[in-house]
């Protein structure tokens, strides 16, 4: 099996490269950049020294596309479609992990993003949050990777969703995330000083990956979902730790929340439901491509906490987990590293 | 006018004694502590090397009372209590910094903390919350310094409250607190390498300011307010951002809720409504006294963020800005270094 | 191939059993722990939720003799040595990552510990720096894990010291590490506001690893090593890195330098010599068991700047590497992961 | 008294403007940014939201001389020395912020940074160490405010090298700085994820402030000094710390030598020397203008280490000290907040 990384420089492809370096059973093949055309990629992230030989090569549709059998697209928003629909034409499958096609619904993707260019393909691309959508991401050709904010978002909400538990209007998301998910571009706002014991929220009302919850979780159940979406910047790398509230159609016991959550993800390894009155942490998931969920009851009201890594299960991780469903391994090949803890 | 300050070596204390030292009308007279009888603060607290020379005492209630004008109670919960009475009864004005005097109802504070020891107290006690509660704060004798989250909580809530604009059961407040909140004290949960690039979500439908926040929101408006408070630890070590969700009664715009902040707090020279798209970050008021505010508005629900110090506007600050109301001083004598922001 | 850890909680040991769940050839069979008798590791240590199902036991010698062919004592010092010998005498091949039996010289160890219960076992002892003493670990029964700082000293200055290159009084290692050095027990002195944003030397002069790495450098050269080490306290949770300094006997060039460093390691994959101008940084390491170094040269003076995760290479990482070799695996087994970088 | 700001947006700039602010004796009067133009200064720093009202101006020479008695110059280093002729030709009072004017040797600072425009100028600048060189500082006209890695290290070093206790060639500096000390500019060495959890060594054998330190470290005693310096980046906003190894001509014992250094800094508020075993911590001293310094002594090696905020001491709060001589204000006017420690 052969695999290859357009854009393998950015934070979330050297950390594809990072984590198909663990993995027993493929063959880690071209690495492309725009930027570092030539050299060692372990020149550019010195962690792969010694380990990862590779040279950034420029991207060559033909050549990719005949020496893989999966790509993955790890390039900007508006730039992956310059390239998915060629390789797909080529026949080899690919997970993109940009926004371009995530979204069934063109007009929401072009209201957020940009002018599409090859709509036609929205349709027959998968999303690949795989414990909600894994009927139908098998035998897949293009499957769009989940956005960070909401995989822990719909992970969190998707049983209490698919229940019609919840007031479909009464949604809260206050998540917060770790300045990884900004990327390796340089700004004012990922300026180490600036960054370094602060905390803010930012694009109230106003991030895109308000949409592509709302139209996935309205995949999960009956009903349209309104939501509230804020995102906030943490002083950390890595993770993201959602803080969501729902009003509750009926009361229902902690109990039996936290019962229908086990139970939904009893076949999910990566998803884990806290058990007694254990509350997610970053430092438990940093690391590893699992999803700590905790729910709590008060009332009518209910909170739930979700934590991931937002570089693995929140992009690189949960991408090899839908590779390794598209090639047929144990989908948890390569991902069961334990969070570091410390 | 001789200011006394009674458990001076915790980190509320020592910031007092630190922000005492820069005010120019007060003499600081005596500083007690529990552990450290006979040392040097400086010794303690190396950052008052040279500058403040005094040592820690025992405390003396006689000594104490008749030596200063006004004592900052710097203790624990219940541990106050023990105290306060003989300091009123020897003619002393005190500003508790505890939670022991913040309730009118004393079966609340029972129910959250402790069987109370002097409840005929408490009806004459004021709450320190100086921009909400001025005019009952210059004859006091007694004043209730807030609690850091309910300072924050209830400045960027008051406009709405008291406007009657919200619906009284749809107050969400996610805070985010440094881990200076809680304190000096060692505990696993405040060990630097369990706070250290983490982060989570603590005390869920059961943190004891929740309690204080909708006692003292109640008595802004007309009606009983109830509301769901979160607290969450950054890793940070000083600073709170509360990020609150509730649903307006009726519509009404963004401009316009700016400008009912603003004509709110047009005298408040320590809470600054942002201009524009602005949003509050720690690093603006870190080292500062200020609380910024932001109001967004989509349809019925609108979003208030606010931020303040935890330990300056949200103790050891607004303790001050308290006792310049009781000596007759200028509101904000020794108060108006703005924040560090790096 | 049985192994269990006595001493699992803390956090060299949880490091322990992170790393040993992801070794493919042996059977992490014992856990034991002195202050969590009986709960799963698991709960007190949640990234290891689903994933590592083992209970804290108590220390029993004859059970965990007969059901482990290898056993780890991550132990503090001294106590260590009242289970070792024993452990010895029923026959299992015990890895201490103690400082107890780290010493060739039971009075520099009595000088800077405290009285040794088994001296004799000090000269049966191996010490486990593995690049630098493999051939005395193959078939030893104890080896002592070296130190966290003494092992980055060590593999930084051993091809100058071997081959006689600098004044042997020359040498000063200012050494700067990451918090999980002082472990999980509680001070003030790694309360998080205290370390968070700080930085300090401590122990100057006076820190036990000088003697180790005196001792051991001792063996590496002709002659008696004297060298000045001071300790720093960085604000993260993991990593070293010691900049050494260290006049050369004759100049030699840069270039000359390096050649000799990457010959010396050639064929340890875990060492990583620098090319260019490249200089370590503990983001490369973390995360891993790799040490990176660099060389400098000006004149005379040389500056060797090194690298390694404390708790990986410093300390549960090399104990495995050790474990590796006792049984004849590849040395590298479980330990091939690259630093995580973000 | 009258004085302004050019260059007021940069790091450095920003630290004038806030420490200005809350000086009692001067009128701040014109802040010029070549970015920023016609904005308010507090749109761009909202820490000074409210409290400092200026508008950034475009630089005029002519209006700044007119209406400023004296005027900083926080500019890079080849920028400064664009203007600065020019306004002490209008017969203004200059402190100089960047490297232009530091050097006593041209050919010095031509090597180090670049050609120089007004050599003449070197000669009648003074090096505004205020402890080191304060009578040269009150008369003159321009005031070359030192680097922030010279000023720690010739604080820490003076009292041994004026008293020729020392081995000329045995300096060791070894340093490591906060993130502010690299500025505003972006960078990827300076980007957030980057630097957090991080730690380096940088520019070995090769920092500009190498040259500045041996310089003037070679006018406070007899011989020219030779030494070794080595910057590190720290993951912290603000401080620098410095371990600094001589070795000493003859033995002299630690009490003698801590005793020396009291003496040396007897009538120097800002220059504390710690006693007993203390040792300096950059929490002490950061948000103040202190400089600690403790010093050690084993056999014929002494260890001295030294520490401060490196944007106050190391810059903008040293400037000030400098602006108090030069308008006869008492020497620590509007500098006497001690460090936040928390």
């Amino acid at each position: 099996m052969d695999v290859s990384v357009i854009g393998a420089t950015g934070y979330t492809g050297v950390e594809l490269v990072r984590l198909l370096n663990q993995h027993n059973r493929i063959n880690l093949n071209i690495l492309t950049s725009n930027s570092f055309v030539g050299e060692k990629i372990a020149d550019i992230y010195p962690n792969l020294k010694g380990e990862v030989k590779h040279l950034c090569e420029e991207l060559d549709i033909d050549k990719i596309s005949q020496s893989s059998d999966i790509v993955f697209t790890a390039l900007p928003h508006g730039v992956s479609m310059k390239y998915v629909p060629e390789l797909l034409n080529k026949g080899v499958k690919v997970i993109d992990l940009s926004g371009d096609y995530r979204y069934d619904d063109v007009d929401t993707y072009e209201k957020w993003y940009r002018e599409h260019n090859s709509p036609e393909l929205v349709d027959g691309s998968s999303y690949g949050l795989v414990e909600l959508f894994r009927d139908d991401l098998k035998g897949a050709n293009l499957i769009a990777n989940p956005g960070c904010y909401p995989t822990v978002s719909l992970l969190s909400l998707a049983p209490v969703v698919k229940e019609n538990l919840i007031k479909e209007d009464s949604i809260i998301i206050d998540a917060k995330s770790g300045a990884t998910g900004a990327g390796r571009k340089l700004s004012l706002g990922t300026h180490f000083c600036e960054v370094n014991n602060n905390f803010k929220a930012y694009k109230v009302f106003n991030h895109r990956h308000q949409s592509e919850i709302a139209e996935k979780a309205g995949l999960l159940g009956d009903t349209k979902v309104d939501l509230t979406f804020t995102p906030h910047l943490l002083p950390v790398n890595r993770g993201i730790l959602a803080t969501i509230y729902v009003d509750l159609k009926q009361e229902i016991s902690q109990a039996e929340l936290k019962e229908l959550y086990q139970k939904h993800y009893q076949d999910d390894r990566f998803v884990r439901i806290l058990a007694g009155d254990n509350l997610p942490e970053l430092k438990n998931v940093v690391g590893s491509n699992f999803c700590d969920i905790a729910v709590k009851v008060e009332g009518k009201r209910a909170i739930i906490v979700g934590v991931i890594d937002n570089l693995i299960k929140g992009s690189a991780g949960q991408a090899i987990q839908n590779m390794n469903l598209l090639a047929g391994f144990d989908e948890t090949e390569g991902l069961t590293d334990v969070g570091l803890y410390l």
